[in-house]
């Protein structure tokens, strides 16, 4: 063996004895929780329906195939294989028995003295749950390879098929929303149209690839500054998208999406225009906002129960200022390390402390070397933001992988638009007739 | 763009008035086939049911979840982009006709004036087809991830297994066929469960589990000198793998499989135990030898028609001594390369030429860092057979991915024991009831 370490640390039990703290979801909220509750005499437990993590910045990268699934995502027990204190658990939570301290498992269920509640969000349909077969949503892994299967296919049918309408079709994409996913998302399929595939086609030229970025509001990255939203749209432009603002998909059929009163033939719909908080939130029993997230009292806990977390996505947290807190990373990875203080905090018997956020400013790319960036006062755009953006992304995975091996992979990504990881599985494949079983 | 490659390519079209080459298959000796066509005036198109190439002889590491799928498979167009005279298609071929010269899709045809059929060969069960939904066999890309997601959900469910003996049953892989792949999956399974993961889980202990190689045969590895096998089989023990010569799988059934007349309980049984050419050999309507292989000419063709070709897996071919040729990737790559030249020939008027494969050797691995080669006189075992292996198998790759990154990638897996690609999507989970959709 080449690697001693898995040989000296035999897999030991940890002290049921001690406080049992159970944390729900393993995105940035709840591994950060479980990495600061590592030294503490504590029985943790992780549990997550999938057994790895995923570095969610990046997941359109694994859509538009630039990145492959281990290039982001990371087994959860990889990451806290060494806290002996710590369990990790693959199972599906169905709810939590509040007043029972207990969670609800698929298969059986987890007692806890203290539970953080990480369990995130999915996308939403804003009403039109009758949406998603045909405009698959982007939030995890699986979401990514299936919106891979569908991209590459279509341009794998556009290059076999005869009728140049239906060709057109398939060449057409349509992306609804436009949040930094949409935009992301847009970005990178008008990138490995116009630019990483455009010789490996005989029969079509993929730089004929329509890819429409379609946003009901009046301008694109609503949550950015105007004058870099405006940048990023120059960019998306410059990738061949089409960015249509002020218009709302108002139907949706197989094979087409209508904008407003057009019906827009396309073989393949994205969805980037909504999410919705985790359905275990309804089962706390506690006041929700209009979006339905927990209201969660100044130190994350729940009103009445001193012992229950919610963080990230789920949360409805708002800054001193009663702004709400935006679902990205940052609030997460500060809440969970809050959630763990506090816990440790309690069992000591100290008393609790506000969780206060130190916004490091938000991020947003588009296409590869093309970004958005506002840290406070300072602004950037283009290569400078993207290199910063890779930079604090990298920093942001420490403790989950090698940051030099990942700099390397993804430097190797984006230089030489990397094409090793254009690949379909049956697995990746959609469902329906596809080209053949490949 | 930070590659400019792709902007000045522009995806022309070949000359359909060439005469038309139909290429079946996607591996080694299709490929080699098409690369070396690539100068000549001829319109190719390569037919395969998946989009990529896949490097077989890792297979298994990705069956292991030692390394991800884009490192060692790689898009056939990524591979073919550079060749205007070459044509991609992503369909499944369904049958030959030999007379009308074309190839029937599952949607469509192809006509041609050459055809080189290199459609390989899938897993056989022995005149047991009704085992292989028990113990699925290692062939494909799909194959390797369906058997990772068993493997690494078989582990995930022993953790939260209560009963002594439903545990002991899921941390016991029994491993049908003492070849190169059922020793190599053999020992890489002792090694992720031995060396890899032993800090991973608190429930169960993964030393404790049990790897169970059953070859029918006296020794394992029987295509290879006895001292080295006798060398691997001592490796393989050192993984914690019994080797169980001499016994023969007698029955299948859920959750268990009987070796000789005891019955072994075990969540993950494979199969590695023989392999049967494409039903496609039978559409030619020539005579087929014992294995169901195509007995073909001197100059790789088959009788009364040269200008069908038949090379790797499919072809029975003898060297000039009359042994059989092996189905290993340099028979299929020199028999490629021969009737691309045979081919160019033939548009020439030039005489056929016959075939001689010159035998650079066989490997296998045994786990990390644990090999065995024969290279005519030279017999290596260990490390450093290990690292010829290596080499060897990098410089295979020229042309398909930068050797360079390849190695980088590699030599990381190997030292610190990659974990990044044990990953779960639902793609790669077994069917059936699984601890979570995870």
């Amino acid at each position: 063996m080449l690697d001693g370490k898995g040989d000296v640390v035999p897999g030991v039990q940890r002290s049921e004895a001690a406080p049992r703290v159970v944390i729900v979801g393993g995105g940035f909220g709840g591994l950060y929780a479980a990495r600061a509750l590592g030294g503490a005499a504590l029985a943790v437990t992780v549990v997550d329906r999938t057994n790895h993590h995923v570095f969610q910045p990046l997941l359109y990268q694994v859509a538009t195939a630039s990145l492959s699934p281990s290039q982001i995502a990371y087994p959860i027990r990889g990451v806290l294989r060494r806290q002996k204190n710590t369990r990790v658990h693959l199972a599906e939570v169905t709810a939590v028995d509040v007043a029972g301290q207990k969670v609800l498992l698929r298969d059986g269920e987890l007692p806890y003295d203290y539970l953080v509640l990480a369990a995130g969000a999915r996308h939403s349909y804003l009403g039109h749950p009758e949406w998603e077969p045909f405009a698959p949503g982007l939030k995890t892994l699986d979401d990514a390879l299936d919106i891979r299967g569908r991209i590459l296919v279509a341009f794998e049918r556009a290059e076999r098929e005869s009728d140049p309408e239906r060709r057109r079709a398939l060449l057409t994409f349509v992306v609804v929303g436009g949040g930094p996913t949409g935009v992301e998302l847009a970005g990178a399929i008008g990138e490995i149209a116009c630019k990483v595939m455009t010789s490996d086609f005989r029969a079509i030229d993929t730089r004929e690839t329509r890819t429409i970025l379609v946003e009901v509001g009046p301008r694109i990255l609503p949550t950015f500054p105007e004058a870099l939203a405006e940048k990023a749209e120059r960019s998306l432009e410059g990738l061949c998208v089409e960015v249509r603002t002020g218009e709302a998909v108002t139907r949706m059929e197989p094979g087409a999406a209508w904008i407003g009163g057009n019906r827009i033939a396309s073989g393949t719909v994205l969805w980037a225009a909504g999410v919705a908080p985790s359905p275990l939130a309804r089962s706390l029993g506690v006041p929700l906002d209009r979006a339905g997230r927990v209201v969660v009292n100044a130190d994350l806990t729940i009103p009445g129960h001193p012992e229950v977390f919610v963080i990230g996505d789920l949360a409805a947290c708002n800054d001193p200022t009663g702004k709400p807190l935006p679902g990205l990373a940052p609030v997460a990875i500060q809440q969970g390390e809050h959630a763990a203080r506090a816990i440790v905090r309690a069992t000591r018997g100290e008393a609790r402390e506000t969780f206060r956020y130190r916004d490091r400013g938000t991020m947003a790319t588009v296409g590869r070397a093309a970004a958005v960036v506002t840290f406070g006062r300072l602004r950037l755009s283009g290569y400078p933001a993207w290199l910063l953006w890779c930079f604090i992304h990298i920093l942001w995975l420490i403790g989950f992988r090698n940051r030099f091996l990942v700099m390397i992979e993804w430097a190797w990504a984006y230089l030489r638009s990397e094409r090793s990881a254009r690949l379909i599985t049956r697995e990746t494949a959609p469902s329906g007739p596809s080209p053949g079983p490949g």
